[in-house]
């Protein structure tokens, strides 16, 4: 257990980072976790492995991929559990996580197929944009530019820690044009620059079709709506939390406030949210590897793709 | 005349800041020109004066402050012209000038005077924020501290030259609690610690009521309606520019673009405007030194305020 | 059919008022008819059950839960019609019934446990705000109180009958602090309390996610909206009325004039309606024992829980 | 000065109502209190009616036609002080509170005047609504009904004091139709009704063009946004309040709990505000003696009506 | 081939028109195009006919009943492959052509029956009104005033083929009150009338909910918005887009410009587009087959009723 | 007075258009009567031209200008009445005919080259919008392009009378670029052309700020609001109505119906508003020859250039 929980401290502490990257990790620990464990009874040992998903699970307030990943991993191997023997277990638990992986890259794949088609081929250029660091959003702009599409994004850098700078490398390195802006001139550069259509990415959904995303996703989206133009969340339907429609919240995570001011004056406090939610009336679609709809219906669509990850 | 190129530049470069500043230097720059001058006629001095102002005026698209002084200086050596020595000039203008800087101050103790007063006295903590760095919402803020008013501050850092910064550091010297957030946070700011008062400063005020600010101040009037918060400008009425009455619009300065990023990927477009305009139906009042009003009022209160100013 | 008849004036008259109780009132009505009836033929007197149903149906106009409740028994009925003799009908229904008032309580518990988790622990005091009296809102509230949670509730007192006084006096004893206030200052207490959460119950809910609520309760959605407080109703699946779905309209019950007026000056006209309807635009969710989500997927969950209520 | 306190507690404690009723009876105490002064030197004399104005002025937080009209007394005796002896200030308050008495008749009949004109001649029947009592709005109402106009008025009941009733039969004894509804199916009426104009009067004007009147009233003022149903306020320019301008906000009256509820159970916390603010973005148009304009212009329009009444 | 291509043309053409005629001909050709068929082996068969689906597709871009019917064709010819002669296929083409007529047929009785009931049964007279011209509209009212309801329909003439003249004939024909209005006096008429109830037919409708109907239809949800007048479209669930889910925009048909101008100035330009986009937050709601309900749940509606025509 | 009335007669049958014709007529057939009149004492040769004023005032419901004419003529005789004979009247009213027809051509100026401001000089080509035919939207887009401004022009044909047309012809004429699209296309075009500027003209402007112009005007500004693109009515003070500010209501002129429809069905109602209004929230600004402001200002400014015309 010892080792589990310095493992979990790993994703706890941001060392490691990103939607797949987390949810492949903590099922690596979880299959570390199986095969230390000494016991010669199946039910036992699940009931172990309940407890060490518990503790992953506890890591990260808003990790979606994750859950859903342990939980897949669990109920297949519930399935299973009357013909299998304890040490098949870790191999069970590869082979699974192998297929989970699958998961994410084939809707990364649908997804940025079916997001690249609302980029039209023209000869007026059209204007995209973007808001953060969304390796979806960034796959269906790639995607569209491959097609030979004729585009500009507009993005923000998204302070503080500038993963708008990660963005806008990865796209011009795909020969996409960037224009690049601080987060305070979203408003300006949507009206400015005549901006045709908003992609950003999710980092959980709820059951109400509400999303979770960076800090300035919302104050993008009512910029969106009163500007009345096209707002659109990427996302796997992995990114689904199904605890929130049981009423669990969704929780913000704070950071550490020297992201913001490394030596500030004494007696200031500095918050330092990471995340802000955006209600299902100021998105117009959420782009999926089941289609575009109202992000209300994520509930529904998860439940028949993934029915082994509805509690 | 080239000694009032080279003055010109050093407010053209930014080498002079702040609106009374940089009014006071104009008119002295006037003042400098009026004494290199060697006519013996008044008339031709007067139309030398009016060339200088013009220079002068052109340094800046967004320094009504500015502006309005020259004009008062003018209008004034006008209605003297029969009357007074070519020497004389310089003095006027000197004495002009501090008439005009006693104007500005004025008003500012009036504003704070005013300002205060819709802080309450109450038991409750009440909840101001700001955007940027004005020293007129800063001054209402600390006149209300002194008052012993119980308040926060919520404060945007405002990239990318960090005025919040300067606005936190003289807000904690005069004992008032500070919270420092990222520009993209100011929703969740605004809805998580339930704000109460909304108070920016101004550049620019038009005919229409439409303010000129810092960037981010549009978006901060957009979630202040979205969440039915006052949003208050306080700004003298000498930031009136006249000019717009007759259709001139406000120009929006683009900066330079490494204030945002120092070394950039090559091909990527930066655009750094300095300012964004704030429609009328988005500010609840005006905080001047003839009152609190709608924004529309302006030139009303301008003209009976300052006849001499008027076009 | 004479006593049916007298039976069903009592719920017409609201001699038997709550949801639940005019459920299970009705379902002993007809069982009681059962037994009256003299057929020795099922399908004869399936028909005439029908037909008492019908009159059931018909005493008011928006109880669907009494109306799933009878339809549910019917549904039941048919499926064994060959497998049972005419005398073990009362029994059979009472057998139903008991099932049925079972839905009902699971799904009231399961709701209380939901909306609870809607309540967040924290050291800063919460306000939930209602409106009239719903048990479901009730039940969320005491158990949230049971878990310790720190909230205050704004209550409505609901002209003309009051029952907010019932609502205050039930919190009150479960030990939940009451702010009552009359109905049409719930604007101004929305904004002076700054209001955390709504949370109202339903009396019918149609097949566009259109909520029927107590009056009053669209003027409280339409003020939640403008402040963005989160708006939340309370309510089983049972409540939902498959008939709109083809179209019909709910109706609005009007009541008798005296509950407003008892001697009103001549010539006066007085409009009692009980009853308002809330578009789904304004439900930020429904709270149910299927979850949480938006208002307009109540037919699918209906039909994916209680299948043998669809017509 | 004991009497004076005495005089004032009446105004204090509400034994008297009525704006008109308040300016007058505070100017007779004025007038009693000058009686009973006992000085030789005018400029003493003035000095203590200064005093008394303030003991007045302070009696209620939002009568500012009382206030107005001091100050039309003391402006007027300020003018003329070098013109009259001691004796003679009592007989001059009497005479200015009569030309001020006047003032306020002469608006509210030019207000019925203006204000019928809005009501048009029609063999539809024309659907009017208001809120409370405003005698004001009484007056247009049975204007227009004089001139022989064929409309209805929807009229709320207006808890806890029922000044709805009120109202009601002074229109019913004018031979106006008239539809009571509690103050909470505002909403269901102005759209089952569909309600062609929604008249209010006023207790107070801010320079801002905010309205103070009776709870509910900014309730009202939301649904008719919403349905976009044209909200005039009646008002005479007299209910400006001058100090507004200089950022004073309005008080709100809390009065006693037990008009909501006289026995209310223990720990119960009755709040009950009886004013609530309209901003002036919600209000079409102001009606007064002045005419009909938006509300922000009534400084402007006071101004000029009545400059001796100015700060 | 050669045939089919001019059969092809004359839906290109508009030669054939409505959405029901259009799919009919498009069967009819496919089973001609059978039939002009030599092959003698099934697969071989069923490969050409798919690309004769492709060039009828092809002729018009907003036809989802014509692309439903032709894959509904197909489909059903797949899973009869195994069990049928060549020579069978047109025989078969014709019995699943009218079993998808039929289908149309069904769906327009049930939403005439469902959409009548929409329109109450009372004395007063009801405004309905309509742009354009729907058969599915035109069912409904015909079938309310059959019912003897009692209602006017407001009817915009619906420049520049003037479809409003055709709707105004058929509904006078069945002793429906018309008030006919030109197009850009929608706005005037739905107050100056007080309008209770819009209703359109769609063209197309997307994964999303957005519906496509005759330009000018997103300008009447925009006023029904405004005035919270209910607006409903009619369609059956055949005029669902599949391909939408998968990113594929509705495109918009531009039609000849002298249909607007027949002689214009030299050097204008005139655009002619014959349809526009309404977004479902301004539809209450969608009257199909399959009851009434929010146009996002298009999809699942129709993947319900219609299996074999998802893809 | 026969002649009078025929006069008359020609202005309320339109033979007469445009509202500086109407107002040079009406004065012009004012000047007649008073030639034809034969008393010998002025004061009761006024008293007859004030009655043939309102004969001429009440030919058409909506002409301000032709009615301020009229009142400036009557103030400036009643001016001058004591210095002149009767042989004089006709030479005078001759003489401010002419001053006042150049009042309105000065005013048109100006106003060309305020609004031609807001045209900005750029590479990209701006988009401006109107509707109908306004002369002084002409002359403001007339003015700009003279300046070598670089746009096109949304141009709405305005049905039933086809004023569009008559706007495309005279911008062609200017060498400006014209985009002629039906009225119900107005939403479309703006979202697709990506419109930058909104222009219309009036034909009368209340005391709220409300403006009287075109139907479909209303239609406009609302889209325009959605949109959040600058929505601007051009127009001279002398279209300001004053007697709005006494309550009048502005009347919507009704014309022919056989202007929608030559040969309409039997049994039909057609009806034909001219014109609609458009409330001041909608309108960013007024250009006058004043200056750009809110439109609720009108008066004031109306006020402060024409005071001859203020009732």
């Amino acid at each position: 257990m010892d080792q589990l929980l310095k493992d979990a401290q790993r994703i706890k502490s941001l060392e490691i980072q990103g939607a797949t990257n987390v949810a492949m990790s903590a099922i690596d620990f979880l299959s570390g976790y199986a095969k230390r464990l000494k016991y010669n009874e199946i039910g036992k040992c699940l009931e172990d492995l309940y407890k060490a998903r518990e503790i992953l699970n506890n890591t990260r307030p808003t990790e979606p991929a994750m859950r859903n990943g342990l939980k897949y991993i669990m109920s297949q191997l519930e399935k299973e559990k009357h013909d299998c023997s304890l040490e098949d277990i870790p191999d069970k638990i590869e082979a699974y996580k192998n297929k989970y992986r699958q998961l994410l890259l084939n809707s990364k794949k649908k997804i940025a197929e079916i997001g690249a088609r609302r980029i039209p081929e023209s000869d007026k250029k059209f204007i995209a944009m973007t808001h953060c660091h969304s390796s979806l959003v960034i796959a269906i702009l790639i995607e569209a530019r491959q097609q030979g599409k004729n585009f500009k994004v507009i993005n923000t850098e998204t302070q503080p820690r500038l993963q708008g700078r990660k963005t806008a490398r990865k796209l011009l390195k795909s020969d996409i044009e960037v224009i690049h802006v601080v987060d305070s001139a979203m408003r300006w550069a949507i009206k400015h620059f005549q901006v045709d259509l908003i992609l950003i990415g999710a980092d959980s959904i709820t059951s109400e079709g509400t999303v979770l995303n960076k800090i300035g996703s919302r104050l993008l989206a009512l910029v969106a709506h009163e500007e009345n133009i096209p707002f659109y969340v990427a996302s796997p339907l992995l990114k689904y939390n199904p605890e929130t429609n049981l009423g669990t919240l969704e929780k913000i995570e704070m950071r550490d406030s020297n992201e913001i001011w490394k030596d500030p004056p004494e007696g200031i406090q500095i918050v330092n949210p990471a995340f802000e939610t955006i209600r299902r009336r100021y998105i117009d679609g959420l782009i999926t590897e089941a289609g575009i709809f109202a992000s209300s219906h994520v509930p529904n669509y998860f439940a028949k793709m993934y029915p082994e990850m509805v509690e």
